[in-house]
């Protein structure tokens, strides 16, 4: 949805000011658009252009190596011939004019006019059109633009800045549309600057394939993939489609359509590189971003350009506009390796322990694992109750830190014979690094801690032994996270679980028994954070908006205690 | 929405795989992220870090001139000492390490940690917190870092590149970090990879201020402004905000979340750039875009650095990483000159009209006012006709369209006397430049067409000179369109209007009768087009999706025609 704009019928020229101002150094806006202030060898006029709403496609490509001017309609809307007219004669350099755009019924007549017009004033005018969605059209010269736009500027402009003369770069030009294809996939529609509902939707759980970049729905909707066949839905089509006697280079576009995020664009990425390696191509410069988009629309091209020497040159050359700047020179004193180099350290070898701490470590294993049953149970809850007033992560983050300490436990004990403190440290380590995050740390901490108070060099364990680890685990977080009692933090449901444990111990209670008894206060300290008020942590700011709602890390910690009750060590407990 | 995954808890590491693939040529996958492949002489390593979810932050940015290494965590949490430790490591050249990142409680904890690992090294470790957020607490330290973390992360990244010490590249990251300030609102919360609703929502119609960047949300909502009014909620609380002797040089950073466009950012920075101004301020190198983001959440940032000479110097400097990439070289040869410059033509003069065609004038501003009356009204309905199968902007163009003829022959008439035929050849020009789009170029060109038809040099003109006008709007339309009767354009109900208006003028009929029975025959062909499959036009992919549904410029015409029926020349209706 657009929500920045005064009137909406001014957005255009609006955002055109606004950009025409932050470039005030490289562009001058003319009417209908921009032009570079180029210096320099006179050059072949590249001027590009459409409606907006297709950021940085087309004023966001204006500059040295790129396109020398841009038109700028109306949101998805061909400018009017007067514009075209009017940046074309702004950019020309007397060495004559290339005008280049998706192929649209209205830019089509709309440049045509002004093509006819700026060659009856003498100017040498050529057409290049876009036409590289291989969804639109069987036959290619019928093919809407989409993001080849940008492989066929690209090429256009480094050939023109290199100094060819106008029939080159229209050649060059020719040649790039000729060796681009393209096919895309909708997640979500788009909405006019103050429109209430998109131009389309796609109905959830799907994805419109071959879709337009001016709100126009998919070819056809299918059920949204995995990115794994999102990867193969995109290039295999684009692969089937090679111009004849394509090579084996490849410049290769993966474009979001302007809500997708860069995250989830290199994921693809990853999956679509290895699938074009598979197809025995070489992919040059490969560019992944917004590079040619539709508004707020979800979704994602891939286009490929089929390199001969000429284009390769074209399309690393480099250039630098308000959008895409691409230099060699930086790059130059990179010292490059084989991908994928690493610096992971050799595994220690697991240090001998006694019989009794081996005994201990199967009930290690056992408690993590009941802890992982409950923390996977109770991951949304968590989240939930994270989420009022942090940032939701508890649950994910908790659950990511207690299947990596299970994991890494039990690989200790398929590679050897380990005691418990080995596995509660390498618990304690493997939390740390997966969970991330404050409760990670702590709790990864808290186990190396319980670890280190154990050792695996005693000949037996008893219940002072357990209640001098829990002293150590919740010591560790003490000192490490310096929160007290009442800050709502997990301290106030860790510190009277250790206090009830430690009294019930010393009273002479069953360990099972104790344990059940402090596990119960942790419960009802942990209910009893709704009350209080945050004075640690990321909450901060939002300290009021969390009265009324229990602190996740104390929570999570009693629910740990809650489950593990019932689990304490064999022969220990009270009704055994 | 995130949409693109495979198992939703392999996101980060997949996106990472992907991203260390597409980049590497210049940058290093290492446990817990990625180092630049670094050559040359040894300098200060500079690691970044944080959760994952902001991209380009942090690994966007790591390159010449910027970090050395990032550290990436899960999303919205912050990475574990060990992966910290890991990458400090392995960006380590020698000459210290600065771990640098935004202040919450996780990341403080961990980078904590692994700088006290490293130390024990002998590995010389500073720690610079960036805290700019002045919506999350009063007092400096205890802020948040938000999009500052950039402002904080180029300095000292361009004091590392130049071979300043350690001592010296904390130092200015310190000094930067004490000299930005940032404010930010929220429109639209943040999902999570694989999560089904939003970490929070923003209330329709308002924003959230005091945004965070980990899916908190705002400290307040308020109702959602113009962009005039929210460029003062941002920029007005920032500069009260100016640290003590501030000079009046800024850098500048208005900071896209998401999911918020480009082109909003531009017009909101259009107004921000101009109040900066009026507050007295040179603003130096303003960024505008995405630069610290929070997954797919809409938002804007408001980051200004106060500048002495050593940070104008750095944040200046060049630097080249996969998302943020400046030079000074490529603009060397910038012939530069005043903004706003612009090509516009001095107005022709009015040309002399006879008395008959300044009265037939009169009732070509009429006419148009009734066409700007029918459009306005249908606007939305043309625009969802559109839409079906189209790009849904037929409605918004037809009224840019008229609105500007209208402007322009009002104008004219203020300015002179002007005749008919010139009054329509302005209605077209003027049609063509502000609709743009296919049926602007078609309808600018008619109206001109009409115009020429008729000239401002008779004596009289009579119902025949109508219908020669109107067969030459007629005429200029499939002249430059190409279309024939059943291709489902506009031709559909305008070629029947002008033969039955020919043939009723021709049979004596008087004018006004035969218009509105041209008017009636045209509303029947228009609704008629549903059956039509498209033959022409942008909609041609998507030619099936419009069987059913009316085309939007053969209604548009027949809704026109038939709001002008009434208001046809004084004296010809039938029944006056």
């Amino acid at each position: 949805m657009t929500r920045i704009f005064n009137e909406p019928e001014n957005f255009v020229d609006d955002q055109l000011a606004g950009f025409a101002d932050l470039y005030a150094d490289r562009l001058r806006a003319v009417p209908g658009g921009v032009v570079s202030r180029q210096g320099g060898q006179p050059q072949v006029a590249v001027v590009i252009g459409g409606g907006s709403g297709h950021y940085p496609a087309f004023a966001g490509l204006v500059g040295p190596g790129l396109a020398t001017g841009a038109v700028v309609g109306n949101i998805f809307t061909s400018p009017s011939a007067a514009q075209v007219y009017s940046v074309a004669k702004a950019a020309d350099q007397g060495r004559g004019v290339i005008l280049s755009f998706g192929n649209y019924a209205g830019d089509t007549m709309n440049f045509g006019i002004a093509a006819a017009r700026l060659r009856k004033e003498g100017i040498d005018t050529r057409i290049v059109i876009v036409t590289d969605d291989i969804a639109s059209a069987q036959t290619e010269q019928q093919r809407r633009g989409i993001a080849g736009d940008f492989t066929v500027f690209k090429v256009m402009g480094a050939a023109a800045a290199a100094g060819q003369g106008v029939d080159d770069v229209e050649r060059v030009g020719l040649a790039a549309n000729g060796a681009t294809r393209s096919l895309g996939a909708a997640f979500s529609g788009c909405t006019m600057p103050g429109a209430d509902t998109p131009l389309f939707t796609v109905p959830e759980g799907q994805i419109g394939v071959g879709l337009g970049i001016h709100g126009e729905p998919g070819i056809r909707d299918e059920a949204l993939p995995t990115a794994a066949d999102l990867a193969a839905t995109l290039a295999d089509p684009v692969l089937a489609q090679a111009p004849d006697e394509a090579g084996t280079r490849v410049g290769v576009i993966l474009n979001g359509l302007g809500t997708t995020k860069y995250e989830e664009l290199f994921l693809l990425w990853g999956l679509i590189a290895a699938r074009l390696r598979e197809a025995g191509l070489e992919v040059v410069d490969p560019e992944v971003g917004e590079l040619v988009t539709s508004l707020d629309m979800g979704g994602v091209s891939l286009t490929l350009m089929w390199l001969d020497d000429e284009l390769a040159e074209y399309w690393t050359a480099d250039t630098y506009t308000p959008a895409y700047r691409k230099q060699q020179t930086p790059l130059a004193g990179m010292v490059r390796g084989a991908s994928g180099e690493t610096g992971v350290e050799e595994a220690e070898s697991i240090p001998a322990a006694t019989a009794a701490a081996r005994q201990l470590a199967t009930i290690v294993v056992q408690g993590l694992q009941t802890m992982a049953q409950t923390l996977h149970a109770n991951e949304k809850e968590l989240g939930d109750i994270d989420a009022v007033a942090g940032d939701g992560d508890h649950g994910r983050g908790m659950v990511k830190g207690v299947d990596a300490a299970l994991d890494a436990v039990q690989h200790e004990s398929r590679r050897g014979e380990p005691g418990a403190a080995w596995l509660l440290r390498q618990a304690g380590l493997a939390w740390a690094e997966h969970a991330g995050g404050t409760s990670g740390v702590l709790w990864g901490a808290a186990l190396e801690a319980a670890g280190g108070s154990l050792t695996d060099e005693r000949d037996s364990y008893a219940a002072a032994d357990y209640v001098a680890a829990a002293a150590a685990f919740s010591g560790a977080i003490t000192d490490l996270g310096g929160a007290a009692v009442e800050d709502k933090t997990l301290v106030d449901s860790l510190a009277p679980f250790v206090d009830t444990l430690q009294a019930g111990v010393d009273d002479g209670t069953q360990f099972g028994e104790a344990f059940a008894a402090a596990a119960a206060v942790a419960h009802q300290k942990a209910a009893d954070t709704a009350d209080l008020v945050p004075k640690l942590g990321r909450a901060r700011p939002l300290a009021d908006k969390s009265v009324g709602t229990p602190d996740a890390g104390a929570t999570s910690f009693a629910m740990i205690v809650g489950g593990l009750a019932p689990s304490t060590p064999v022969g220990q407990r009270h009704d055994a």
